[in-house]
């Protein structure tokens, strides 16, 4: 299905379809960040989010939209940990089988999360194993359908619902901040973003250590980088989506990076300013923000806190 | 002034006054805690307010109540934490100075919180100084006033604001629990819950080990125990207040005492599945819930989470 499918009536209906299951999350302000930052941030926490990250979103809108005789033959998802455990809710929410290939490595808070929801976990070896030929093995022999973690408009229209819902409650922003994996949550906050608010400067953040959209943005086509070993493990993608990357390439002014050490910074000041544990993929934005990434002008900024399922030894580490 | 005087007009009122300032927090659910303890909870999330803690209420009722006279002479706070801090913010954000006297050993985060406030601290040991005795020493040579942390009308009114808004949004609640330490959020709490729905029944919650209250309930009449050593460093209370404690006997059912493991339990779940820092002082009532302290009719219960100052190290240390 080409990108030009998927539009901002897309996302209203998303947002109609998994009214049932996702929450609607709190948009949070915090005077000691502002300060700092020298901007309004209004952050829209999806660590609050059921399943602890905006994954829901996007999962359930996929599983919701298929039909009967497929829900039948159940769902696969390889995943990080987030998409997954997503997968599962979504799934044990309608009833459907689902199967998770999950690396070996997965934070264990994802993987016991996951399995709570009754699905089923394979796991492979993040820097040998294929998860993608896994997953449609496994969807091959048993009828499945792979639910795309971020490469499929459904995916990408629930994922907008997010910024549906921040634009919705703060109207007035002149810029929006969101990090950058496989696109899904950064294409599709940008298309419900630009129709809500035309004038809307938005920009994608990429951990320095996985800047596998920053540099397909400045080439002007899709690149491949090696596995990257950053922190922030829901954001290891080697290559923006096929369909994503065409919707970031239009919506979004900038590509910014933050280091390692700036994450690490944002986790704990979130925690302990703001009182929300934040994993580190979701600390990616707000220390775009927070360590002046984004150009001078930008004064009221949106920000979305992707997730937070941290394990308490990670947390610990910091 | 007799207790009677305060009334849930003084927390309408309140809850007026004190918009410009406090936040109006988030409630939030989650589907395992429900799980665990066999309940549906809601909890009032004041660990997300301005200042950490429902303290910033009852502080800027009482300060936006005094005269202009009266502000310029400054005001003046004893406390382990939470209400020097909101008392700095209030005075701050009318312009008036602020000396807050604070234990040696109070955490750090709340000592850096209330000096970035632009308040004086003094410091004392708690173990052999006599806070109130310095404080009004203070006020007497300076001619400032005394902030109640909780014995006074208008910071019991400020403090009710927070159950107030509570039941607006959760207006079916059978029940009600709320930490108990000096009594100023529970008694506020008690007349604004009451008032909303007059068939609620109240919970006053306290650490075993800080269990002043509980005590005064069973004699009848308001009992002074040893300085509590509990980790629950917010409800270090050694005797209910006079104001505070009449009301607590009209309005609540039952104290229920938790453990210092089920409150460390409850610091860790909140983070880790709810997403939130809770201080251990703010965990005691959801530990109480979850840990099934309650009557077993209860259904849907009201928990109010009390603050979320907590050290990193003190965290590090769970």
């Amino acid at each position: 299905m080409p990108d030009t499918d998927i539009n901002f009536e897309q996302v209203r209906q998303a947002a109609e379809r998994i009214r049932p299951i996702a929450k609607r999350t709190p948009v949070m302000t915090s005077a000691s960040f502002d300060a700092a930052a020298g901007v309004a941030a209004f952050f829209k926490c999806e660590n609050l989010q059921k399943g602890g990250a905006f994954k829901i979103r996007g999962a359930s809108n996929f599983i919701f939209s298929m039909s009967k005789e497929q829900l039948a033959k159940g769902v696969v998802a390889h995943s990080s940990g987030n998409h997954a455990q997503a997968v599962a809710i979504a799934a044990q929410f309608v009833g459907a089988p689902a199967t998770v290939v999950m690396p070996q490595d997965a934070p264990r808070s994802k993987m016991e999360g996951t399995r709570a929801r009754g699905a089923s976990i394979v796991t492979y070896d993040r820097f040998a194993g294929n998860r993608e030929g896994l997953a449609e093995q496994i969807a091959k022999e048993s009828g499945a359908t792979i639910v795309p973690p971020y490469d499929h408009p459904w995916t990408i229209a629930g994922q907008g619902t997010a910024a549906k819902e921040l634009l919705e409650e703060v109207p007035d922003l002149d810029a929006l901040a969101v990090c950058t994996g496989g696109g899904g949550l950064m294409a599709g906050s940008s298309i419900a973003a630009k129709h809500l608010r035309p004038s809307i400067r938005i920009f994608g953040i990429e951990p320095e250590l996985a800047s596998d959209t920053y540099q397909s943005f400045q080439k002007g086509e899709r690149v491949r980088i090696q596995i990257p070993s950053t922190i922030a493990d829901g954001l290891r993608s080697v290559s923006p989506g096929a369909l994503t990357f065409p919707i970031i390439q239009r919506n979004v002014e900038q590509m910014l990076l933050v280091s390692e050490e700036e994450i690490r910074e944002m986790v704990k000041f979130m925690l302990l300013r703001l009182k929300i544990l934040v994993e580190p993929s979701g600390a990616v934005a707000p220390a775009a923000v927070f360590f002046k990434k984004l150009p001078a002008g930008v004064k009221r900024v949106g920000v979305i806190i992707s997730g937070g399922n941290v394990d308490f030894e990670t947390l610990a580490s910091l």
